[in-house]
């Protein structure tokens, strides 16, 4: 592995530390508040906004996050965006540990195939060329196959978005999902031509003074801001377990795709290689699904043991108003987050 | 690839289809064998020995066997024992189809997990050294290290057989498992002793006037005889789908070190493509664990549900004198054979 390659891996790896801690962090400070308060997130409190923890979970993902960007400044995105699925693994495993959100043994079967996937990844990891100037990464990005890739990624957003989302947005999950998982790999693009210019800076190469920097800016803030607003549908409209997995899978697809294309990533590696990549990213990815499946099977399973004598550790109630079951867990210290319990209708039926 | 692992790789697969398919066959002629009768091989009926559907069971098995015999006289044996995870794929494919024994979800996730890793194992394969007489084998198995290999395997097994099956055989699980894993391993590599002789007499140069061939056929005997005695009483004991995951991990992991102890098929390769391979064997494996696992979920789910309004799918019965229980499928065309229903007092615990 080359030296650029290993900075991006160990700030990939940082980032997914602290991205996946920040989510446990996260949820212990929205605990705290619920059982401060009386009020949930899930039924409209924001007590957890004087809660000290919850605001310590949200540095730590904006430091996992920046650790993500400069991460994209030194290696492929090939390389960084399927580490991404290391978070899931840290935040699963804090969460068995200091949550004591019991992980399923299948669970853990999926971290083990997150990591072996992820390590094939890196050993078939493509070099990259060296950048000197934001005009290379712009010539690379106005080359005509990254401009069509561009151009059929703007089209569809627009169908979608004005067609598809009105109709059938709130019926399949592939819409928004979809929307957001296009712009992301747009979004992955200029964070690694903004990523690597900001370090041509800091190495002496000032690129502040060309427009191009801040072009490339611009389009970081709105294919950020886009991608988020439609990941936050897709995460209202459905259940996290049924989102996560189809987005990695379409949002790091489209990514490597983009990267292949805007980089040439594959170029001069063996078939053998690419083949390799394309197999530790399946890998990764069934990992990651069988996480999240898994993680379902005991809340389901009790749930479909309600007819059976009734579970100690359960009891059930409706949410007022909004029409979604609400899971409430009798343990003692247990008070879940609303993503985490507010089952909607779709996961349902 | 070269030309010799494309042809050992092109007969491992087809050992496994033969193999897989063939469970599929004797089962069927297990069922229609106690339909006629109406006494069933798990309660000692034997007029399966009078159906032609199981005869030709036992004919594609043994095609199988011989196809992976074959495979081991062109390539490696870290690339065609692995493959073997190939034929649990068919069988349960097949089963799905003919059987109508529906595969679960994540039984399905298992078989890509099990394809995946094969092609990451098949892409980074060593390549052999060309052998061209059984004295040049026969000089590998005797240096130093693989004369420990042995000795050491030896010194276990009689350990294994004569102070730990007596006392905790029935018990633990990875004493008979572990027998025969060990044992196995030996029989992997006299079979490929024996299967380069034979191919290199049929090349014209006749190995069969060399005392050490017929040595290597002896080995074969007993290795393949202690390792099938062992593996039956694993079998007697335990539930299949705690046996073959176990076996699968140490038979193959066995042999792999055997062979590269033996053959020194990791000499000149690059750490990055033996991790990977290892990797590729470990996604192989979860792939099994997930297929054996995931067999296992409707039935005990179905059990489960027994304190719940009774499923009409399913009514339970004991089984007279042997103290198992029977869980009989109503379904009309379903007769289960003996090692899928007779769940033993182990799983149930």
């Amino acid at each position: 592995m080359t030296k650029e390659n290993l900075k991006g891996f160990i700030l990939a790896l940082l980032s997914s530390g602290f991205i996946g801690a920040s989510f446990i962090i996260k949820k212990k400070g929205l605990r705290k508040a619920a059982a401060a308060s009386g009020v949930r997130a899930g039924v409209g409190g924001y007590s957890y906004l004087l809660e000290p923890l919850w605001w310590i979970g949200m540095i730590t993902m904006i430091v996992g996050e920046i650790a993500n960007f400069v991460a994209y400044a030194f290696a492929p995105a090939v390389l960084v965006t399927p580490l991404g699925a290391l978070s899931i693994i840290v935040s699963a495993v804090l969460a068995h540990f200091i949550l004591k959100e019991r992980l399923h043994k299948l669970g853990m079967l999926g971290c083990v195939m997150c990591i072996v996937g992820s390590v094939i990844i890196v050993i078939h990891a493509p070099q990259e060329h060296p950048i000197t100037s934001v005009q290379e990464i712009w010539s690379m990005a106005t080359q005509p196959a990254f401009l069509l890739y561009v151009g059929s990624v703007i089209v569809l957003v627009f169908i979608l978005v004005f067609l598809f989302a009105p109709r059938c947005g709130h019926s399949n999950v592939l819409v928004f999902t979809g929307i957001c998982s296009l712009m992301g790999s747009l979004s992955v693009m200029s964070v690694k031509a903004l990523g690597t210019s900001i370090k041509l800076s800091f190495e002496g190469k000032n690129q502040l003074i060309y427009a191009e920097t801040w072009f490339f800016m611009m389009v970081v803030a709105v294919s950020v801001i886009t991608q988020m607003n439609y990941l936050n549908k897709a995460l209202d409209t459905f259940n996290t377990a049924i989102v996560s997995p189809i987005y990695y899978v379409m949002f790091t697809t489209l990514t490597i795709l983009a990267s292949v294309i805007m980089f040439k990533d594959w170029d001069g590696q063996s078939g053998g290689t690419i083949v390799s990549e394309i197999c530790g990213f399946i890998v990764v990815l069934s990992g990651t699904i069988l996480l999240h499946v898994t993680k379902d099977f005991e809340r389901i399973s009790s749930f479909k043991g309600s007819s059976a004598p009734v579970s100690p550790s359960l009891s059930t109630r409706l949410c007022s108003g909004n029409g979604e079951l609400l899971l409430k867990y009798n343990n003692e210290e247990d008070v879940p987050s609303s993503e985490e319990v507010c089952l909607s209708r779709h996961e349902l039926y």
